[in-house]
């Protein structure tokens, strides 16, 4: 792709580094934002540079939060003893979107990936073992991705506990509810005849 | 979608803005950005900003440039009595990758559509009749999409033309190269029937 302009080409190329967008996209995303008020492209610019400079981690949980603590770790009438192990933000927004947990979070960071260089040291696991041996936590719950990274990171977990009084459980893995029986994968189905649960607990609803 | 942090949810909108981007791809860019180093969002805040600040477009065929008169105007050696008329910068880009067309061009910023409200005064028309007038120029090239508001735009320009006395043409429309004829669809390949070229004129090449 030739540029005609030196300013043009630097910012298609800076947009074509996001994940997912290539050079035409970015050209095209650019050509948009000439195309609009000046404001929209400053306001753009400026949003995700403070973002970025002034991110905070809450000190629990890890999420994305915007002062020391988060809003669910700051509340008090949320459940302290359960705490769900997530991979990201977006993991939380999804759990909290059903409106289904009452307990804390930890945000992990990411999935141990040997592939992709993301070992267990690059995760939040130790601040949550440290978390876990302050005492007050009963149960972990494990929401992973259910891929071989999220399996692994949950099992690295899992043997860190040996020792504390600490139960464990992951979700449920079954058929989606409203889906059809004979379009489920195999291996999803045949977990979901081993973990079947008794059928009153079935209709308990939200 | 609710969001823990106000930061993080500012972003999310922002970057939501640009077309064909929802919240959802919005949030994966900008939790992307967050784990690359800080010099990376600086660089596209940075790259966005100076390019909408500081864009110039140039003074004869209004294509996007970093000085006043683009490198394609500038160069004496392109035929300046032919111009190439095309919607926005990424014709030009597209045509030049071709190496087949040696004159200038004129940028008209967009097509005459009365349904996104754009008019012929929202587009450098004017300027090109102006370019027109001034008297060296023999040949007009419209290379407009084939599509409603293109073929809109093509005739409007061309009724402006009358009395002067320069050649008008469009770039051919037919088959793609490589493309096979069960596969077009009739328009196309009416046009192109109709539209037939002498046999030897299709042996030259490039």
């Amino acid at each position: 792709m030739e540029f005609s302009s030196k300013l043009l080409e630097d910012a298609v190329n800076e947009v074509s580094q996001l994940p997912g967008i290539g050079k035409r996209t970015a050209l095209r995303l650019v050509l948009h934002l000439l195309r609009q008020p000046a404001s929209q492209t400053h306001d753009l610019a400026t949003s995700l540079v403070r973002l970025k400079d002034t991110i905070k981690y809450c000190k629990d949980c890890h999420s994305i939060s915007d002062a020391e603590q988060c809003d669910i770790c700051a509340n008090p009438s949320r459940d302290g003893e359960v705490i769900c192990v997530v991979e990201d933000i977006r993991d939380v927004m999804a759990i909290e979107s059903t409106a289904q947990f009452k307990g804390r979070y930890h945000v992990l960071g990411g999935k141990i990936s040997p592939i992709e260089g993301v070992g267990p040291q690059d995760l939040t696991i130790e601040a949550l073992i440290e978390r876990l041996k302050s005492g007050s936590i009963k149960e972990l719950i494990f929401a992973m991705s259910s891929t071989m990274e999220g399996d692994t990171t949950n099992f690295y977990i899992y043997r860190q506990l040996e020792g504390m009084d600490i139960k464990t459980s992951t979700i449920a893995r079954g058929i989606a509810v409203g889906d059809e029986l004979e379009y489920a994968d195999e291996v999803t189905l045949g977990r979901s005849i081993l973990n079947r649960i008794p059928f009153e607990n079935s209709m308990k609803t939200q």
